[in-house]
Parts: structure tokens; C-alpha cells; sequence
């Protein structure tokens, strides 16, 4: 059975260690570690088979948390911490009072599996914004997508705002990283047909056929997708757009695609 | 022919007054007018028949601009800002050299027309996000919907984070405000059949039919739409969502909302 040790100063060195991962990626890369708040967070984590590290809680500010099964559970290091300190971790200053460090999982292409036959995915090029990565991942948890891709990433996936953000979707979801050119040659080992967004495209995306293995491709909201992805592509699709600007949010973009395929597997 | 007034200090009163208009919300609603930034926004401004008051501009910042086309318009002020005051009124210090101050509009619901005999509107109840609002406004444009109607609006419609994040879809839409049965009696006069997401329905989105006049309603992420529009509704439907999760972004929900309805009339 686990042992609690009990923080009282905002010096000790756990603490000065989440807030070390919680502002630096490259602190996160260092040790493999990342910082999670929130009860529904810490669900998803473990229901995405997330290893937890160290446990923080805050008696004051939690409720209804079962910590006995934590204190059982011999590899989780449990911390006590009062509000006082607990605040100066939080995202302003709340969460529930519960926070854990976690380990970061690989994402190696190699790694992902398709229960589906006909699987539905979803690839992001180049995301940037925390925000919309976050977005990203809460669609496709809805859509029970059998995994998203992110090529040539430029964020730490573990970004507190990326958690955020997907409201614990990061953890939710099956997710591989790569370049461009290994994720189109995972695609091609797996049969699976690109469709590219593009706004250059003239085929309109409810034309096209989604039932067989599909990849719903995406690119930044700045420049779309880089010639690698539209030259290779099985077919580069446009959503319609008839009002005076030219573009939608990315997050927007791949839920009406990836909701047109759905749509047409029968929901 | 306009002069144009030359400002060197941050203390100019004009200065003072562009600061408490981005600021405060108060402030816009006793003068009437907001601060707009950007060439792309002052351009779907106008596009909109916004009104401009004052133009305020960098020389050393803009580029490419038509100044002299603004000279020639007698009710406009002009002010020329040195790049340091600049700095201190722009987001992020930069926005092209270029802002204004503008007259708000009204948004009664008696002054919105439609040209299209079927309208496809979207109405958002409640929505307090200015990302959420402008997100709404962008795929509204996109989607060149025949009007935008809020109800029980919480947020000040020329918050710069809502012009910001439009893309000045703000500009662009025709928008409508009023309460809850304001709206609903607006839409049964013009025989506008309302549709409700709600995560209660049972009713699959997909399964409906939108090529009359339809009204797509969504409300807040926390607590969805109130029992005014479930019991008012033509239809509650639901985007059915197989994850771990049991909700998406209000921006996301709607965009597959609408563009299904955008699909079933040939978009």
C-alpha cells in the first residue's frame, strides 16, 4: 500500500517539477512525463490505458473521488497538497482538485491497430493551434473514428491546453505520429483511400464514396495541405462555400467530412 | 474633403477613446460604436453597410491601402497615429497599420429579410463564448445561410474577440437578436419549421428533411437549449456520437447540422 506524503510548501521540488511540466514541452520530452487535471481527465486517461506516475489531490477541494483505490495501487505515488499550494498548480486555480503526473505514450505508427475492417480516419498536417488540435480530437471521439494521424506535428500533444481543449479526447482516441511520408505509406500498406481538403479542388465532398478504408485528410487553416499530400491523394474534395470569406476553421472543416462519411456508413 | 488629424501622443483623447471602446462593453452600447481592425475587416464592414465614424491609421504599418479613397468620403474622420501609439491600440500590436471605429447596428428581428422563399437559419441560444460566436458566424458565412438569430444574448455582438475570431463574419451575416419567444413567434410568422439539437432526442439528424424553411437551434454546451425551444421545436434531433464523450464543440455541432441541410438541397 501506498504511503501519502504530505506538501505543505509551494518550494517542494514535486511541485516546482508540475509546474515545470506543465509550462515546458521540452521538460515533458525529458522525462516522459506530463501533467493531467480534472476527475473526468483522470477517467479517460485510464480508460485510454495511461500509466499515472504521481497523484496530487487536495482534500479541501475534492469531492466523491475514490483515492482508496489509489493508495492501493503500489507503483502511483499519492501527494497531499493544501489549497494554498493546490491553486498555484490549477488552471485557474480549480480542476477539482485533482491533478496527476502521467506517462506520455511513443504514438509510433507501428503501433496502431484497426479493430474495423473499413476503417474511418481522420490526418492532420502540421496542426498548431492547441485549440484546434483539441477540437480535432473531441470530434473524432464522437465519431468513434479508428484513429487520428498528425503529420509533421509542431505541438507537444501533451500541451495542458491540448487536454483542454479535447476535454481528455487526447486520451480517448488512437493516435499516430509521423511525417508526411511515413503516414502515406502506412495509408498504402493499409488500403486506405486519402481524400484531401483542399480549396483548390473542384470535386465536391459529398460526391464522393466513404465506405471503404477512408483517411479524411486535413492541413493548416494558413496554408492547407502541402503538394505531397494533393499529388498522392485518391481524390482532393471541397466543401462548398458560398459567402464571402473562403475558408473555415480546420476543427469545423473535418467534422462536416468526417460526419459526411459517417452519414453515409449508416451513422 | 476630409483632414486628416495627426496624433503623437497616447494621451490624445481619441486614443483614450479607442482603448475604453476594445475594452468595455458599457462603453460600446452608450456611444454606439465599436473598434474594428484589420483591411480585411474594414473591406466585409463595408461590404455589410457598416458605417465608419473614424479612420485610424499607421503609415509605417499599412501598406497597400487606399487611403485617399476615405479623404474623399466627408463623414469620416481621419487620424494618422505614430507607430508606437499604434502598438499600444492594435491586437498583438500589429493588424496591418490599419482600425476604425464604427456604428453598431440594431438587430431587431423586424429588420431581417429574406430573399430566398425556403431560408436555412441558424439561431443560437445564449451563447456566451466569444471563439463559440465568431466560430458560429464564420461557417454561417461559409454556408451563406440566409440569417444568424441569437437569442438571449449574453455577449456584446462587437466584442473584438467575436470580430477577431469571424474573421468578420460578424460583418457579413445578417444577424438577429431578440429573447427566446421574440425569435420563436418571429419564426412562426415566417413559417419556419425549427429544428433542435438536443442530446435528449432521439431522432437521428440525418433522417430529417431541410429543404423547407428550416431553422437550425443549438444552445449552450453546459446546458443545451432550454425547455422553451424542446417544446416549440418542429423536431429535437441528435448527431448521434459513439465515443467516451457526449458532447462537441457548439460550432462543430452546428456546422454538421447545417451543411447536411446544405447537402439535401444540392448545396
Amino acid at each position: 500500500m501506498a504511503t501519502v506524503k504530505k506538501i505543505i510548501s509551494a518550494q517542494n521540488s514535486l511541485i516546482k517539477k508540475v509546474l515545470l511540466l506543465k509550462d515546458k514541452s521540452r521538460e515533458r520530452r525529458k522525462t516522459g512525463l506530463f501533467v493531467l487535471e480534472g476527475k473526468r481527465e483522470l477517467e479517460l486517461a485510464q480508460k485510454g490505458d495511461y500509466i499515472l506516475d504521481t497523484l496530487l489531490y487536495c482534500p479541501e477541494l475534492l469531492s466523491d473521488f475514490p483515492i482508496q483505490d489509489y493508495l492501493n495501487q503500489g507503483h502511483i505515488q499519492l501527494a497531499e497538497v493544501p489549497k494554498t499550494v493546490y491553486e498555484k498548480l490549477a488552471y485557474r486555480g480549480s480542476t477539482e482538485g485533482v491533478m496527476a503526473l502521467v506517462k506520455a505514450k511513443e504514438h509510433h505508427l507501428d503501433q496502431i491497430a484497426f479493430n474495423n475492417p473499413n476503417p474511418l480516419i481522420l490526418i492532420a498536417e502540421a496542426p498548431e493551434k492547441p485549440g484546434n488540435i483539441g477540437a480535432l480530437l473531441r470530434t473524432a471521439d464522437a465519431a468513434a473514428l479508428d484513429a487520428v494521424l498528425i503529420a509533421n506535428p509542431r505541438t507537444d500533444l501533451y500541451n495542458p491546453n491540448i487536454i483542454r481543449s479535447s476535454v481528455g479526447c487526447v486520451f480517448t482516441n488512437q493516435i499516430g505520429m509521423g511525417t508526411t511520408t511515413e503516414i502515406i505509406e502506412f495509408l498504402q500498406k493499409h488500403n486506405i483511400k486519402m481524400y484531401c481538403a483542399a480549396l483548390t479542388a473542384s470535386k465536391t465532398y459529398t460526391s464522393c464514396d466513404y465506405k471503404e478504408a477512408t483517411a479524411i485528410v486535413v492541413g493548416t487553416e494558413s496554408i492547407g495541405l502541402t503538394p505531397t499530400w494533393l499529388e498522392q491523394s485518391h481524390q482532393n474534395i471541397i466543401i462548398p462555400m458560398e459567402g464571402e470569406i473562403d475558408s473555415m476553421n480546420v476543427s469545423v472543416s473535418a467534422a462536416i467530412l468526417i460526419f459526411e462519411a459517417k452519414r453515409q456508413r449508416g451513422n
